[in-house]
């Protein structure tokens, strides 16, 4: 059913407006998206904001830019965007700046499943699924009274790691308490070990999983208090921080791979069961925290593409594996997309509610 | 002085002593330099000391190789180079090993513009350009009793980081002032956040930048430090030191690419009124903090190639999107040279005092 | 004598079931090795256990998988695979399931001098070999009452950081030393500074050195310890453990790259005086801290490829200055043999022991 790389749409044909676009917000992890499909042979549009503009106009890749006031205007465009031939390949700006009931509402083709998002954007479920797929959880208290260890505070929909709040035991969370009132929020046990995220791409096409590259986040201050001397940071009194502005590159131990394949492969056969019958396909990330015992605590699962991966535009020593080409998450998804449509099969890479 | 140099078998085409040789000093970013003009079709030449001489002739990219007894020993070679058909690419180590009277003597064709080596040497006018480019920079101090708060002290011409000092506070500041009376210094405030360094290339043909990479430096003994127990540090009493022993990849979250491409933009801007109508040009990298708000601090610029972007010889994920084959900065720089000499636009390319 | 590499083995040899076969154990490295093979136009034979089969079997580069019960189950699967024309490439798995003995007795045609592993598997031995190649070595200590400074406690044969000890003094040593009795250890002086791994391939066909990468390693809990504020560490009072569990990418200051590889030439040097004519060949790491003064202190030498190498399957920035395809260090081995057979000088690039 699936057709070899080489069979690629002709470049000739760009001009002819018969090929689909495929389209993302200006932000996240859009350049490699964009690039990726630039490179597998689709038109490539960007929806920007009044800022943003400019960077993404000046890449030769893009060939459409539309900048609209601010990326939560998105919803005004879609009407516009519902009569062209595109297919939007969302990323996490999508997730923040639109509603579930937005994201559900658009009949433009898109790239996932959306019934997924329920599944991810509660904390509750996301846990069961993570559960029942046998992975392990860091434990969660409900009240602070219950906090007998270190916790992480984090605030529901807290992106990119703002807001989440380190708390040292039961007293710290008393007094810090009057911070958090206004948000729901979840009591994560601070698990000690080293962060590792591992990025995923499923195939429902072929039913193959790979893992396409890993990282680790780059965040302020948490990732420069180490080079602060312990004795200086007392007179400091600072405030730990987690929030994400870039990423680096990590390997895993080879002998870990395995059971990192198979994490990968038990939350994609849960999310069958729970997601309806497509689950979770194309790009995913599991984020782990690695202990002495060499023990994966899974933190959270990403259902898309992650920013990790845009370390590894040119490609990563985990992808290069699979592909001789550079093969960026993103193009990965051009990829697959761009096999649907050579096999006549691109309900199987869309959610359901996507008019073709 | 002078080693006899060894002339490597040429490759064809490149025997006829019609092309340029692209020439640097054996260390810092000169490999990357030597093989980006290698394979841009350059002749390429290694100037050494006797202890790295054998290095630099391991690599079949480098054509030819001079070794003086030590790289303060340059000038003297200069009356030599000036007779030959060839073109220096600066790096740290000339502005380590050269003063600026040196080098605004050479008549050597010179990649860049020496006009802005006055703004980047004197940390004052460094500052008056950075802050006039809108960049946020560090607060700093006139007098130790000023101080209220951490700051780092660095020595006016310090390199790689070496000499540099965490002060806690003003009591810290007066206790180990005396190590400090022998040098010029400032006193900047510690920004707590995490580094991340920005490698720009701005091509004076086209008018374009372009963002080639990103790193962070990698330094000892405060890279290390995070690893000791906050307890075990105490006994310890160590003092941190910031000295550069290498680099180490980092991607930015791409909803802040638009602001680094704007800050080099500003920083180019900018040097156009203060440094002559050339302005900066080609390689520079502003180095920067970035704070729990996500606000770049920019510490410092450099205005031509910096060793961080030695991670990329083989290109790097933001280099990918411009070009398709390996793209290092030390490549681009011989790009350019290639592009002026193909429209016939050395000058715009080299400086003033270059007797082509 | 040494063919180019464009003279490759016919891909069309390759059903003749004439071909060499390179074998390895599924961990470490051995995706890199075998993708390695692969590319220089080996049979690849993966011998993995019954949790890692599946991950093996998924990559097309793969041609042939045995799964064992146990990787200590190997020496049982030898007669069979005396009997094949195969190649063994070890790599650390290798060492930490076959003991010396067993290591010996094996007659497959192995890459590498077994006469290494004597001075390599014996701290003592190590020591003299690295103190002989003029490498400075952190200073240690016999007895707990000696310990006048703070000290990691190394066991025998510690396997990827599990069982380091950090020790403050020695106080600290007498408390804990009931947890050391059952096994052989070392103390070693704990040097402040940054660690770097280099990652070196020596080709006995050629004499020529080569730097293929670098890398540091991404320990638990050690690399995390630093994201927690001082002052909440000594609530938690955490016991630091060492234990790899990924790497991490880094580049070299090129002022110090020239020692780097002087290093790498004397232990090779050393090593033809102590293990036999041969010495040590093919891939090889020396383990490095770098202090604030620019001294590389060697705590150790691995003399087989190393897991950092993982991070470079795509090719490194120092592999892209000596070839032009993504060279691996897993890849470079593959191409050492084929140049041997080529050459018709296999016996160069295997142990003695091996029966061909």
């Amino acid at each position: 059913m699936i057709v070899t790389p080489e069979l690629r749409p002709a470049q000739i044909g760009r001009a002819s407006g018969d090929f689909y676009t495929i389209a993302t917000l200006g932000s996240h992890s859009a350049l490699q998206i964009l690039k990726g499909a630039h490179d597998e042979g689709f038109r490539t549009l960007a929806i920007t904001n009044r800022k943003t503009e400019r960077l993404y106009r000046s890449f030769p890749f893009v060939d459409e830019v539309i900048a609209i006031a601010e990326y939560k205007d998105f919803m005004g465009l879609v009407p516009e965007l519902e009569k062209r031939k595109l297919i939007i390949v969302p990323h996490g700006s999508f997730v923040a700046y639109l509603s579930l009931e937005e994201h559900k509402k658009m009949r433009i083709p898109y790239f996932g499943n959306k019934a997924v998002l329920d599944w991810e954007a509660s904390r509750e479920l996301q846990r069961q699924w993570l559960t029942r797929a046998g992975l392990t959880v860091p434990r969660q208290f409900k009240t602070g009274a219950e906090i007998d260890r270190p916790v992480i505070v984090k605030l529901y929909g807290a992106l990119g790691g703002k807001g989440y709040m380190f708390v040292r035991d039961s007293k710290d969370f008393e007094e810090r308490a009057g911070l958090l009132t206004r948000n729901k929020h979840i009591l994560q046990e601070y698990i000690i070990g080293v962060p590792l995220y591992i990025h995923y791409f499923y195939s429902p096409l072929t039913g193959r999983l790979e893992i396409m590259s890993m990282d680790r986040r780059y965040e302020t201050n948490v990732d420069s208090l180490g080079r602060i001397p312990a004795a200086a940071q007392e007179n400091l009194d600072i405030e730990p921080s987690y929030v994400v502005v870039g990423n680096q590159p990590v390997s895993l131990r080879e002998s870990m791979l395995a059971e990192a394949y198979q994490m990968g492969e038990n939350v994609v056969r849960v999310s069958k069961e729970i997601c309806g019958a497509k689950g979770l396909f194309g790009a995913f990330s599991i984020e782990t925290i690695i202990t002495p015992d060499a023990q994966f605590y899974v933190m959270e699962i990403s259902a898309r593409i992650v920013a990790g991966t845009n370390l590894f535009i040119d490609g990563s020593p985990y992808s290069y594996l699979y592909y001789t080409e550079p093969m960026s998450t993103g193009r990965r998804i051009a990829r697959e997309i761009k096999n649907a449509l050579l096999s006549n099969s691109l309900d199987v890479v869309l959610d359901d509610s996507s008019v073709v």
